[in-house]
């Protein structure tokens, strides 16, 4: 085991991905110690029941004192008042990070209250699950996956590289980009498809011609994958919304764009051009599958349900 | 083994969902022969190396023989044809259906040219993956799925009752439906999920700002699970538009009427809806679960590739 990159880790929020953090750091020896705090008592007690850090307090400030590496592992809308909540307590020298969706936001409403001498390098790992809290975490979950790091302008160099070798060590790749980057990217990857998929089950939830029980029998033809991300934690996915609204907008307008071509292809009967769009669909799973990024199972290697 | 139900079974098609049945039929023994029959050479042949019959042709006609179960697998825009070409060689009391996705157009296109005393009743079996072409088949592809038939006004009960036999002997549950109902479920379970899903790859693959590494790189955090329903099958699923064309733009409208309010609450930050809705979306696939249709296991119990 490596000998620890960080003396004191102090995770503020400790759901799906605080816990798998404070179980990958856990488990590579990462951190001498680490340091857990959330907002309400029944998560706290419950992150202590797991065993998964080695201080617990409700008080996020007590939380990041003596700490050299903090991450704030709540929904992107509570960083602000997080953020207002731990500065006075930061540690000079501490790298402060996240996990949220979102990027530019972060920057805007946490850089102001970070003191001088507190190095703030945002963070997003691209992994996760559609479930919640401090139980669905689990410590390979950043393996293989990518880590984006977004440091602001006039960022210590060393200090990203202090934190992308954190993510590395984490079992991630890591990329930096600029953060109005980052959030372009997201908008299309992700932000956009559980945006969809939340509307397509809110649209069959509504239908009054089909009736909600044949919607659950038939659902493997399709539409039960999209159930998935729509299962994802509601305070997040809003906070993201919030968050990155302008690019989400921007995606969700181009995808309008070519659902009303698809529709004018159908309504006119035009075949030709509904075969090349559903064969050029095709090669991008191909690339991904390549990359390492999914498997090649069919129907994802889903078991059976017994 | 239970007695075979059939003498002679004729599949007309032997791509995924005819090489699983081809399985499910041997496996169990629901039928004394089976007679295959496809359009290409290359895929006969490969039927024969797989040995998922007893007797090829390529002559449709030839395959019919004798059948008192003929089977037509191939995608919905070929039925009319295979039936012109059949029907001349069907045997009086044979049962004739199909595994088509659409069923109001089967009624259409094949009722006409099928001889008194042969009995069509349509079917669609609600099962299937990604994949297609014999090697893709597989015995257990319809355990604990449902089949749907629309037998037409007249049919035969009691031939209605020895088609569902045939299903639930495969492993399926049987529903009973108007082709008319059948289309309108399976645009919004199935049909409408397809499109979005190629519509949404086709929106990435044609941006300027995000570049496709950077799409395959992070399409962990949502996209890639549209990219399996995206490698679908681009004729299946052409002939599919062309098939159910009304329902399917009535489904079109009515998400994308959604999504503009689920826009219009983006663009005017109205946190309060977007939570309501992604809260609202969650309770489906707990139902979808607990139906038998779905795993529980967080990521479809999806594998990490190696
Ligand atoms: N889920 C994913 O797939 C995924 C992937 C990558 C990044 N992310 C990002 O990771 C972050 C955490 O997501 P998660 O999935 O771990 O969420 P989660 O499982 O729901 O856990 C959220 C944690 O934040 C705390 N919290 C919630 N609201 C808060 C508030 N208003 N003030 C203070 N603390 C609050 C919760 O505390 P209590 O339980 O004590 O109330 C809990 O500890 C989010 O920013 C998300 O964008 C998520
Ligand atoms: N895939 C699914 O998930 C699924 C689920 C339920 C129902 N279905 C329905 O099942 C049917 C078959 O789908 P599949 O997935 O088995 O397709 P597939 O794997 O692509 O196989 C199609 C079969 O039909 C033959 N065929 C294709 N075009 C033809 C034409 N113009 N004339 C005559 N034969 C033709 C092919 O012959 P060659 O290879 O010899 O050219 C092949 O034997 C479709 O109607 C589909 O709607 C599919």
């Amino acid at each position: 085991m490596a000998s620890p990159l960080f003396d004191r880790l102090a995770l503020i929020g400790i759901g799906l991905i605080g816990s798998s953090l404070a179980q990958a750091v856990r488990v590579r020896g990462l951190a001498q110690e680490i340091s857990i705090s959330t907002r309400s008592a029944s998560t706290l007690q419950r992150a202590e029941e797991l065993r998964l850090g080695d201080h617990y307090s409700l008080d996020a400030a007590v939380a990041v004192e003596g700490a050299d590496l903090v991450i704030l592992c709540v929904p992107v809308g509570a960083n602000e008042a997080v953020a207002k909540w731990i500065a006075p307590a930061l540690q000079p020298g501490a790298i402060l990070t996240d996990v949220g969706s979102t990027k530019g936001s972060v920057i805007a409403q946490v850089a102001p209250h970070v003191p001088d001498g507190v190095h703030l390098i945002p963070g997003h790992p691209i992994a996760g699950t559609e479930q919640s809290g401090p139980d669905a975490g689990f410590p390979t979950l950043f393996e293989d996956r990518w880590c984006i790091l977004t440091p602001p302008e006039g960022a210590d160099p060393a200090m990203v590289q202090k934190l992308s070798a954190f993510w590395r060590a984490c079992g991630s790749d890591v990329d930096v980009m600029e953060a109005g980057h980052h959030d372009l990217v997201l908008a299309i990857v992700s932000h956009l498809p559980h945006l969809i998929a939340y509307n397509i089950v809110g649209t069959a939830d509504d239908l009054e011609t089909v009736t909600k029980s044949q919607v659950i029998k038939y659902s493997a033809s399709g539409f039960r994958d999209f159930t998935r991300l729509a299962a994802s934690d509601p305070t997040m996915w809003r906070d993201v919304c919030l968050n990155n609204k302008d690019a989400i907008l921007e995606m969700l307008a181009r995808f309008s764009e070519d659902l009303s071509a698809l529709q004018r292809a159908i309504r006119w009967g035009d075949g030709d051009m509904l075969f090349d769009l559903f064969t050029r669909t095709r090669s991008i799973r191909r690339s991904i599958i390549e990359a390492g990024q999914e498997t090649d199972a069919p129907d994802f290697g889903r078991t059976k349900p017994s």
